[in-house]
């Protein structure tokens, strides 16, 4: 991520202002605001701006003149009550907005949450940043032999080095032949005086998936916290992770107190089956087990062990 | 509206609260949050927690480091720019919640605005409060005779006292049988130690639809705007009305810029049909127009000349 | 449910027709089409118009060309692992369309639901029948004492009657009245020709919660099983989970591999936490537990223990 | 587009089915059901299911128990009716599923209509189609040089042929490197049984954005005519409105009476602002008009003038 100076100096701009608000804030969270957060190699997650904190919470769940309660502990037991019992609706009283910098084959994938609001950089008015995706090494997978969509061990040595030259060379050599076709630099000097460029809407179709586009993203907490519990998980794509754990920073900033029971009961929680339960049963009052009369599928009762960490018990 | 002690008293501290933050301020929007604005007879809308302003609009529209521009009448040309040609995920950048009292059937009529973010007061949980909604005589309105969805001349005399009096005692008698099968009073006082109360949530059926309610509800600026535009509509009821105007002074309180750009293109505004159009045509080069080659009915007709307010030319 | 002659015609000549399409049918599904379902004292639910069967899930799933599968053993692992792995947006491929006779506090509560499209019956522009829910006996339940939402003991004996009474009193009076402001009859009739009568859109607010409303409600089969899996649960309340029990039956017919898969992962199933998921570890290896020490409140043990059905653990 | 023999016949058989239903049915849709209208160079649009007909949307305005209507003059009132005045909910009672095969930087701009359902081909799970857009030299567009989001004069001779090659070259290259990273072939062939090849889920990241890929999209009859409001307008990018033409298309033979309601309230009618509505008044009755005074911009004074086609006080 290189900031021309002009950037630096607007988002110093953003940091440096006070001012007065009866609305609630979130101290923590306002340490962070505007500040450019790294992701990947060229990537970044900005927070803009956010609305409610944990109290806010409370606050609409009870329809409260004033705030929610008096105490923490009453604040806590509640949202914890709310996220066990999927009470939805007061999380999504607290709006979170991001500016962030991201691969576009990544931003494919993000998009898929629809209930958030979205402003990307237009590629058809502006012309798309010099910047492109390229893994380090150790994130170099194999395609994953058991799991079709998922990666398999590192690759090294002279594959890996065939790999990130074929990336670099590639997005090079596509982003070139964009400006040519544009008739203009990444800088926005013209080429050739002479000549017009191809429309830019066309000319952007030449750039590799792995060109750097933004966007302004906003979504409430409830979304958020969707987002995150897919997006975390150790089977999404590990280029999405690295945004969603520093969002799942920024959460911990914002509602301490609902990540607290976000992590208990979304990310650190399980699914049981209404079948996967009585294999429980049956495992707690040491009965034996036919796997085959518990209507499971091998790889059903595999997740269920590993879920629970019976390592001894997968089959 | 009789809020009691306890909740002026909530109030007022919220409206006492100082923070500091780097997050963009609406100073007019300031002056009024939290504050208990009167509507209809019992109602009212506060104002909790609001996110952006207008240049909040322009910063998404360009997704900037910084601020979106660095001139006011910048930001007026692109925000009428805009909403003139829908480009509308802007205005989803900027956020609103509210606290609003209303009657049961203006509820359920507001509620049909889907994108929306709401928390109800519940009347499973709680027990609802002795107010309910009774027009003021220049709001009883007859039947229109001429549109089936809506309100004719005042309806005055004894036929107004007797709807007034038939509201009244129907609602009181209803919630006071409401409190009998509930074994309890409005006030939480029990009226029978020896007996259980019916369940809340079937108790509430006895209740009349003008029995107020109350709800947290928040949404973005853009689905603000559509709510807005349908709900200060000449057409739309009255009651619902009252509330919709408070809601489009908050407005010019909170966006200026967009609330003109607002007024101009969507309000106050019009439609023109493909055929319309060629109507329009014509008058304005002083052609003769024969109503059926037109293609438009008497009535489209007639919504034309008035949209233009042509009143002569209506037939 | 008291369908009149002309509404019995109507829907008998629906039920008459039978044209030829290419698209998928679900033929258990057919056989119920258009047919009055009744539900509580006079409501009903109606299957209007379905889309999709099981073959469109995997036909989306795979974005395949022809049919998804050849076989139906494959299909059904597809919709279990789909189920299982929350990878949603195949299910959303399907949609049912509904027309729901329910009461109105019923109907407020069904609402609440967003993700679905509904056409609900005016009452700014026509009249209310004349039908309001009165509860069975059975189902004439105290005040919960232990939890602030629910349903205690049967009420019985001379308070039910009372109950009872008072419900269908203040039902008749307040519709009674209604018409009286109308100054005109259920059936269309005029009561006095000399006077106009009070607009609609202000003369429903006399009507009390349990008068029953009418609306055609569609949804996608993912939004439906979000519906049920809350509604079919027995913390519902009963007035609403009378309803989708019908439409869980409704599934069955439609699409009866994704319904098993839904009995077993979401209705059937459960949800442990990270806390939770320790609890379970320890019982199946035999550990010593120390409730304090699991870091769950007691409400919380006593939740999973309930879920697993060993109840002899509850304290 | 190349569609191959298993592909084909998998279409045949989708065409070849015939079932009965008591749905109602779009016969001229029927006609044309499964098949893969060409669209692009290599694209296509097929109609896989839809849902109800232009009697549903009178069905559901009326919240009828049988057929909406008894007359086609009656529903085309009603229809008209419900366009003109923004009743917009009986719309979203009928619902269409589409299979698209389209650019991927197509892809992008069609996403951002989010009320729809989406199943896209999975690149983390499977090899996308060697096949990529290349523009017909007619639509090889220069930038615009006044409209910063538009296309201007076509770009002709040396300067084309220099465009096109480009973007073949760098397309067919950077799939063929694709395949390497892969160690695959588009066909499924292994490069290198010794070798394992790079995780799908990132070689795809080299893939240029005129890629094709394909989906499975649902929505309801509102947000398609949204979606195609805005994607047939003549300043859509080429691309896109050459989908939303065949779409339109679609259009008219699923729900031929709201087609010609749509075409003329929508896609044919236009807006005027409230200072617009002035100018009109005043051109009507001859009154002298001073730009300045009107309170228009000089570009808002010439786009009122283009939509009523009065070109000659274009300033």
């Amino acid at each position: 991520m290189k900031l021309n100076k002009e950037q630096q100096q607007e988002i110093k701009e953003l940091q440096s202002q006070e001012f007065k608000t009866k609305r609630v804030t979130a101290p923590e969270l306002e340490k962070v605001l505007f500040e450019a957060i790294p992701v990947l190699d060229h990537g970044f997650i900005r927070v803009i701006d956010y609305m409610g904190d944990d109290t806010s919470i409370v606050q609409a769940a009870r329809v409260s003149y004033g705030k929610g309660t008096k105490k923490v502990s009453t604040d806590s037991g509640l949202i914890k009550y709310l996220m066990r019992h999927w009470h939805s609706t007061p999380f999504e009283m607290c709006e979170i907005k991001y500016h962030v910098k991201l691969p576009i084959f990544i931003a494919r994938q993000w998009i898929r949450h629809r209930t958030a609001n979205v402003n990307e950089y237009s590629a058809r008015y502006s012309i798309l940043d010099k910047e492109f995706y390229l893994p380090s090494k150790e994130n170099l997978a194999a395609q994953s032999k058991n799991n079709r969509q998922g990666r398999g061990e590192v690759i090294e040595g002279d594959q890996a080095n065939e790999v990130l030259n074929l990336l670099k060379k590639d997005a090079e050599q596509t982003y070139e032949n964009y400006e040519t076709m544009l008739n203009e630099k990444y800088d926005g000097s013209i080429i050739d005086k002479n000549k017009s460029g191809l429309a830019r809407e066309l000319a952007r179709m030449n750039l590799t998936l792995n060109t750097y586009t933004q966007w302004y993203w906003k979504t409430d907490l409830l979304n958020l916290m969707n987002f995150l519990r897919l997006r975390v998980d150790p089977h999404a794509q590990y280029e999405i992770r690295a945004y969603a754990d520093v969002m799942l920073d920024n959460l911990k900033k914002w509602v301490p107190i609902t990540y607290d029971a976000f992590i208990d009961y979304r990310v650190g929680g399980t699914e049981v089956s209404a079948k996967g339960k009585i294999v429980i049963q049956k495992l707690i009052k040491g009965e034996n087990i036919n796997l085959e009369e518990t209507g499971l599928s091998k790889r059903e009762w595999n997740e269920l062990m590993l879920a629970f960490e019976l390592n001894e018990k997968i089959v």
